[in-house]
């Protein structure tokens, strides 16, 4: 039995795990960079060459020498003729001298000699062969310089930085095309209990289908990783441990859910305290609800005993697996700033909690014409459909009696 | 030429876009839940069944008459017989009459007769035949009543909704294996350009490799679309022509990059206009950057002309495509909540804009002792770095002449 004294807070149990856990990545494998969304790499990314490789116009419009231009103004504008044009994509066959200038579209290369570009709008066309100038330009005005973007050797994103897509369009532009990553983690998910059946299966009356391995999938896969469903397995203590010793093998990351009959908690942390070192680190926590999580670890393969109820496996993913799963596929934060999805709201009703539990309340987010408002769904956390009709949760701290109504809170949009 | 005048605003821009548009969704499919993360109903889910089934135990105990334990306490505790235990998953083959208690695990079904549990917490057992019930309970207390989670015919979720991993879970819990769904958008993305490479080449002097394929591949993936890189054009009007109605054919959006050249973005309105109804919609918006976008759309395919700047690619993404991938895949929002992402800074230096552009500036974000600060990464939109070195992109409204150093802005992260 849990008592109240004995229970770790969330985050100093979710250190001692990670301390105890050690350093540990994913395998490092080499991807072709369009498989690389959300990836992390385990290289930094250094440039083989100058992005652009050759000046180019950002502008439509007339590439010339800066200092033909000074001066320039519509009263008294500068004569220059014209030579050659830019063609897209091709480097020009010809120098720019001293009054001269050379039509150039969006994008060309500026011609040896040229230094910046007129646009358009401030030339005014006299002949085919020659415009006047309006304005004057600075040298390298309008122009992305050789080198600007990217310079040759330059690091681009160092190890630990998860791809975007713009990131993966640098990687193009420098025509790096495959580059080193970390493996997304595996995570295998094992159910356990007797009284559990398939989702294809007829329970009879005592038996119940299997929610949290569905629940589970969704939030690996949400988090980046790869979810092996292993199926159910009975509340006994060898079941469990071959599962385990089963999945040891080929997973970065196991999660057990489920045994919520009498001392089955205690039955998984003993096969977890049995199967390898350093085992058992933390059982229970401060977490409402998600109080009987239990966490341990076998050579470098983080294992977490889930309780049964769907609720309680949403708030420990959040709290203890994703910050695990980031640390096993290599992301180095940049900021501790919070980068899920959230919406200040104003509480809808008084929500009290217990001191020494850091409490999760789902919340339904409703449009008034004062503002949004979180409306708690209050409920039994055995309940899947509280979850359902949730947009979000709040969260009240460890050592606060409650929140009341019209305070402002921080939803944690799902 | 765009001149500042004929620019509709973005927001008008999207509306008369949607408008036009009409109503259109991708096809309905029946997918396994287990493949359903993210997708949009494209039917209610309706429960076939309670759930739970049968009345279940929220807890470790003794399952009890209420009314025998009226008054109990630990001065006076109720005495109860105990008969037959309930054995996880099983229906018990025992009634529980008057005066008698049966223990019962957590998740355990409900002997008939029964109607709440007592936590072992609060009995104190005499021997194996009788134990001491030290409070009283409530009809109903610490039980699950059957039909409490979902009711039989109810309404679980509607059209429109989007799974997430619990709403999977809900659904294997009432045996639906199977749910219908709109399938994801399938995007077509064209590249043109003369000077375009793909990014395996080795660029002459005036090329450059296909950077926006690559990005704009990332962004529908992200949105939950199926992207489909067509490859790279030339600029002229057949070979777009044709490769626009190659992917019509084929594509629930067109998404058609570059064609920086002169006249290149007019073609590319021409063709739309040339191939089908209703053809052009707007050309031109006053974003920046993002000011050269075209929207346009043949027979419910809506298809957008991009600037070739990736900086650019990235605001009409956001602001344009991002939401019409939300109506191809038929999801309706609950609430108007903001849902990307985002964090509030202090903005590190001044910033000043345009009024008649709605201006979007990259940031990185920067943790200093006094909070998060928002730095503007300067730089010309033709810079995929800029992109890669930034956190994420602060707006300044249309009729705004900038935000000063200190003021908070909300951050939207990349």
């Amino acid at each position: 039995m849990l008592g109240r004294d004995n229970l770790m807070r969330a985050d100093k149990a979710l250190k001692l795990f990670i301390d105890k856990l050690g350093i540990t990545r994913t395998e490092e494998i080499t991807v072709r960079i369009a498989n690389s969304l959300g990836m992390v790499l385990s290289d930094d990314v250094v440039s083989p060459e100058n992005l652009p490789h050759f000046s180019r116009s950002t502008v439509d419009g007339y590439a010339v020498m800066a200092k033909d231009t000074y001066g320039a103004s519509e009263g008294v504008p500068s004569y220059l003729d014209l030579v050659s044009e830019v063609v897209m994509g091709m480097e020009p066959d010809f120098l720019l001298n001293k009054g001269y200038a050379s039509k150039i579209p969006t994008g060309g290369m500026l011609p040896e000699g040229a230094d910046a570009v007129v646009m358009f709008e401030h030339v005014q066309v006299i002949d085919t062969s020659m415009i006047e100038v309006l304005r004057p330009v600075a040298p390298g005005e309008h122009v992305i310089q050789k080198g600007e973007d990217v310079r040759k050797g330059e690091t681009l994103m160092t190890r630990g930085h998860r791809m975007r897509p713009h990131d993966i369009g640098a990687c193009a532009g420098l025509g790096i095309t495959q580059i080193k990553v970390y493996k997304r983690p595996t995570v295998s998910i094992i159910s356990t209990g007797d009284e559990i059946l398939p989702a294809e299966a007829t329970p009879a009356l005592g038996q119940v289908r299997d929610i949290n391995s569905y629940v589970l999938a969704g939030l690996v896969h949400e988090a980046g990783g790869m979810p092996i469903v292993k199926g159910i397995y009975k509340d006994s203590y060898q079941p469990i441990r071959t599962a385990l010793e089963d999945a040891i093998a080929s997973s970065h990351m196991i999660l057990v859910s489920g045994g919520t009959s009498v001392g089955t908690k205690d039955m998984l942390a003993r096969v977890i305290q049995d199967i390898g070192h350093p085992g058992l680190i933390f059982h229970g926590t401060s977490l409402k609800p998600g109080k009987p999580l239990i966490g341990g670890s076998i050579d470098g393969v983080p294992i977490f005993g889930l309780p049964g109820h769907p609720a309680a496996v949403s708030v420990c993913f959040e709290i203890f697996i994703y910050p695990v799963m980031e640390i096993l596929s290599g992301y180095k934060k940049k900021h501790s700033v919070n980068t899920i999805p959230s919406v200040s709201a104003q509480l809808a009703k008084n929500v009290s909690s217990s001191p020494g539990r850091e409490e999760h309340v789902r919340v339904i987010l409703e449009e008034r014409e004062n503002g949004i408002w979180a409306v708690p769904v209050f409920g039994k956390s055995g309940l899947i459909t509280t979850l359902v009709r949730a947009d979000g949760i709040i969260v009240i701290p460890l050592n606060c009696n409650g929140i009341e109504q019209g305070e402002i809170v921080d939803v944690r949009l799902f």
